[in-house]
C-alpha cells in the first residue's frame, strides 16, 4: 500500500515528462503561465524533465523552441507521466479519455468553471473520476485548485506569473490546501517571510487525491519534516484517521480547519461544498490521531517552523523556563505559559544559586530570569547554561530584545546556536523589533537552528512551544502503548 | 483641572529648552545618545527648542558647539522647562533639589539602577517624589523608563541610538508603556511596519505621572486620535476610572494589560512591583469605563489602526458583510465573525437580486459574497456598491487576494478609497501575501484610508472590526444615558 501510493503520486512531484494541455503562446493565459513556469525552471536547471506544450486549438508548430503536439494522442509514446489540464471544462472529459489511452497516470486539472456549469459540471466531475478509476489515473483537482509547487524539482503549476506572486524557497514544510486562492496567497506570504516550503499541493475539492493519500505519501518523503493542511472538510473519515494515525507516529501534522462556527460552516458549504460537520468531532479526531490543530494561519506556521527546527528534540515535559532582557515581555510570556496550559519550571536551588553568584545584583534570578536592559551576551550565556543544566526545566523560551544597548548581536546568536546544538532541550526565541531585528532573527534561524517569533511576545513563541509539548506527549502515549 | 494637566505635561512633549543632565561626549553613553537625539532633530529642523548639555562630572566647555553648563544652577534663568536626568541613581536626589531651585517643572528620570540599591533605592524614589510634590514638579520615571518620543516636535529621550533602533514616523496613535524595553522594541517594530506613533511615553513605575494624568492630557491633544496602553498594574483605581470615563467619551483607549494569569502576575510583581490584582477586576473596570482590552500586542495595534482610520465613522451595529475573492479566506472570516461575537449580515433581497443580475453565474452572491478568482476590480465595485446601500449591513470586511490574475491593483485601490470616503459604513480590508501585497496594502492605507490587515484572514481584520463595534455600542450607551 505504502509503496503503491508513493509510486502513484511521485509523478506529481517529479515528473519525467509533463504535458501541458491548453498551453497557448498568449501571455498571461493560464496554460501559458504554467508552461512558462516549467520552461523557466528548465532553463534554470531546476526542472529536469521534458516539457510538451500541446496547443488547443492547434495553431502553432513550436512555442519558445518547444515542439508542439496538436493532440494528446500524438505525444511520444511511453514517456509523459504527468498531464496538466488547463482547457475549458467542457473539453476535459474527452481529453481525459485521450490521456487514459496514452497511458498517462497522473493528472492535475487546473480548469475552473465546473461550478459555472451547475449540474452539468457535477456530472462531468463524475465522468472524469470514472475514467480515472477505470484507468488507474490519479487526479489532483478540480475545482479551486492551483495544483502543485515543488521548488526542488521545478514543478510549478501555479497559474499566477511571478509579477503577481513570489515563490518561496524550498524547506522541510509541506503545505496542502483545499482553497486555491488561499494556497497562492500563502506561497506569496511564505516567500515574503522567507519560510521554506518543500511541497505545496492545492487539491480543491479533492475528487480523487485527498488528505489521506497525501499523508501516506509524506510518510515516505524524507525531504518533508512537517505537514500542514488547510481543510474545510474531510470526506472519508475512516481513511483520514487511519492515515493520520500512521503519519503522526513518524512526523508531525498540523491542521487548520475552518468552518468551525455556524457562520463559517455555511460559508464553507458554498465554497467547496464541504459539509463541515460538528466542529467538536474534528477536535476529537485530531486529538485521537495526534494531529495538532492550529487556531489560525499564523499559528499553523508558527508550529511548522518549530517542528521543522526542533522535531528531533521534542521537550521531555511541559515545564518551561523563560529568559528575557525585558521585564514586560517576560510577564507576557509567563501569561502565555498559563494560557496555553504549560507550567513555569520551578528552578532548582543550584540554578538560583549559580545565577545569583554570576549575576549583577539588579538582574533577576528566577523564572522568568530577567537579565535586564544593560545585559551583554555573556549574561545570557550564564542564564542559558543554568537553564539547560537544570533538571526541572524541559524547554526554554528566550526573549531577546536586540535593541538593548550593550548586547553584542553576533555573539548572542552564536551562544544560542551553540546551546541549541549541544543541549537536548528545545530552545525557541522571541525577538520583537524592526529591520535590524528581522535580520538578526533570520541569522539565528539559519545559523543557529533556533526558530524565532517576531511578535507578539505573549503569543508566537510560547504557543509554538506548547505544540511541541503536546505532540511529544502524544508520541509518548502511543509509542508507550504499542 | 483639565487645563492644569495640559500645562503641566506640555513641557514633556514640546519643551522650550531641555537640559540633559549627565550628557558626556562619550559615544553610546545614555546621556550622550539622548543629547545626540535632540541635537540631530534640531539640525533637521524638527526640534525647535534650546538644548543645554550640562556635564557630570564637568570636564568640557563645549560639546558639538553647544555650551556646557557645569551645574544645573548655572543654567540661564527662567528658561529650561524640561530636564532629562541620566546620571547614577545616587546623585539624583541632589540634582532634583537643584532642579527645584531652578524652577524647572518637568523631569524625566531615565536613570536605572534604583533597583540595584534595594531599600536605599526605594527611599531615594520616595525622596525624589517628595521634592517633586513640594515644588510642583511633574516626574516621568524611574525606573524601567525610556521617557518620551514625539516625532513632530523632535523630543526623543530614548537612549538607544539609531543603529540599534529605528524611529517610527508620526501618526495619530499614542503609546504609553510601563515597560521600557518593550517600549523600545515597540517603536522599532512600528518603524518597520510603517505605523505612525504621535507620542510615546514610557513611564516605568509611574511614581508620579501615571495613566490617569496621561488620559487627561490626551483628551485635549488634537494630534492624537487613539491612545494605547501597555500596563502591568494600576495604582490608584478611582483616579484611573474617572479619567478613563472622561477620555473614552472623546476618543478610544486600548489597553493591553499583562499579568493576567497567576504566572504572569508573579512575573509582573518582580518586574515593576505591580500588584496585578484579580484579572477579572481589570476586565470589569475596562468594560465599565469603555476601555477596549487588547488580547495581545498585535491586537492592540490592529485596533489602533482601525480607530485611527475609522474613529469618525463607527459602525451603527454589529452586522458584518464580507466580500472576498478567495472562498477559503471567506470561510475563515465568517468563523471570525462568530468568534468575536459579531453577526453575519442577512443581505436584503434587493442586494441579492442586484448581485445576481450583475455577476457572472459562477460568482457567489451572498454573505460572504465571493467574487471568485477570475474577478476584476469592477466586480468588486458591484459588490461594494450593493453592500454599502444595503440597510442590513453595518460594516464591511473586504478580502483582497491581490494575487488573482485579472485584478487591476490600482483600480481596486481607487474603488475602495472612493467608497470609504462616500459611504458612512466603515470598511476594513484583509490582504495576505508577500512584497507586492505589502506595497498595495500601504497604498490602500495611505491613499484610501482603509486599514489593511495582512494575515491571517481569520483574525486581524474581523477582530479589529469587533473593536469598532464594541466601542460604538459603549458610546451609544453612555451618550444615550447622559
Amino acid at each position: 500500500m505504502a509503496e503503491k501510493i508513493v509510486e502513484e503520486l511521485k509523478p506529481f512531484f517529479e515528473p519525467k515528462a509533463v504535458a501541458i494541455i491548453g498551453a497557448t503562446d498568449k501571455k498571461g493565459k493560464v496554460g501559458n503561465v504554467i508552461f512558462e513556469n516549467f520552461r523557466m525552471n528548465k532553463e534554470r536547471g531546476i526542472f529536469k524533465g521534458k516539457i510538451y506544450p500541446p496547443v488547443n486549438p492547434p495553431k502553432l508548430d513550436e512555442i519558445e523552441g518547444y515542439k508542439v503536439y496538436h493532440d494528446v494522442k500524438e505525444l511520444p509514446p511511453d514517456d509523459t507521466d504527468l498531464a496538466v489540464i488547463a482547457i475549458p471544462a467542457k473539453f476535459v472529459p474527452a481529453t481525459m479519455r485521450d490521456i487514459a489511452e496514452k497511458g498517462i497516470k497522473a493528472v492535475i486539472i487546473i480548469t475552473g468553471g465546473f461550478g459555472e456549469l451547475g449540474e452539468e459540471g457535477k456530472r462531468m466531475e463524475q465522468e472524469i473520476l470514472e475514467i480515472a478509476r477505470a484507468n488507474g489515473i490519479r487526479v489532483i483537482g478540480p475545482p479551486n485548485c492551483v495544483g502543485v509547487y515543488v521548488p526542488d524539482t521545478g514543478v510549478d503549476t501555479v497559474f499566477l506569473p511571478e509579477e503577481k506572486m513570489d515563490r518561496p524557497k524550498s524547506g522541510p514544510i509541506a503545505f496542502v490546501s483545499q482553497s486555491g486562492a488561499f494556497a497562492a496567497a500563502m506561497l506569496d506570504w511564505a516567500a515574503g517571510e522567507d519560510v521554506g516550503i518543500g511541497k505545496m499541493v492545492s487539491y480543491g475539492n479533492k475528487i480523487d487525491v485527498d488528505d489521506a493519500d497525501l499523508m501516506e505519501y509524506f510518510i515516505h518523503d524524507d525531504e518533508i519534516k512537517v505537514v500542514t493542511f488547510y481543510i474545510e472538510g474531510v470526506k472519508d473519515g475512516r481513511k483520514f484517521m487511519d492515515a493520520a494515525r500512521k503519519i503522526t507516529k513518524v512526523k508531525p501534522v498540523i491542521a487548520l480547519k475552518s468552518g468551525r462556527t455556524e457562520y463559517g460552516a455555511k460559508a464553507a458549504s458554498s465554497h467547496t461544498g464541504s459539509l463541515a460537520g460538528a466542529d467538536t468531532i474534528y477536535d476529537a479526531v485530531f486529538k485521537q490521531t495526534g494531529i495538532i490543530r492550529a487556531e489560525d494561519f499564523e499559528h499553523m506556521f508558527d508550529l511548522a517552523k518549530a517542528f521543522a527546527a526542533l522535531g528531533h528534540k521534542l521537550p521531555k515535559g511541559d515545564r518551561i523556563g523563560i529568559i528575557t532582557d525585558g521585564g514586560g515581555a517576560g510577564v507576557m510570556a509567563s501569561d502565555a505559559v498559563a494560557r496555553f496550559g504549560l507550567k513555569m519550571a520551578e528552578l532548582s536551588d543550584e540554578t538560583i544559586k549559580f545565577l545569583k553568584e554570576n549575576f549583577p545584583p539588579h538582574a533577576v534570578a528566577g523564572n522568568p530570569t530577567d537579565v535586564v536592559g544593560d545585559t551583554d551576551a555573556e549574561r545570557y550565556r550564564i542564564a542559558i547554561e543554568a537553564f539547560t543544566k537544570d533538571p526541572n526545566v524541559d524547554a526554554i523560551v528566550i526573549i531577546v530584545l536586540f535593541q538593548v544597548p550593550l548586547l553584542e548581536e553576533e555573539k548572542i546568536i552564536e551562544i544560542l546556536a551553540d546551546y541549541q546544538k549541544k543541549s537536548d532541550k528545545p530552545i525557541v526565541a522571541v525577538a520583537m523589533g524592526g529591520r535590524k531585528t528581522d535580520r538578526y532573527a533570520r541569522m539565528l534561524e539559519e545559523r543557529g537552528g533556533v526558530p524565532v517569533y517576531p511578535t507578539p511576545p505573549e503569543r508566537g513563541g510560547v504557543r509554538a512551544m506548547a505544540g511541541l509539548v503536546r505532540y511529544a506527549e502524544y508520541l509518548r502515549k502511543v509509542k508507550g502503548g504499542e
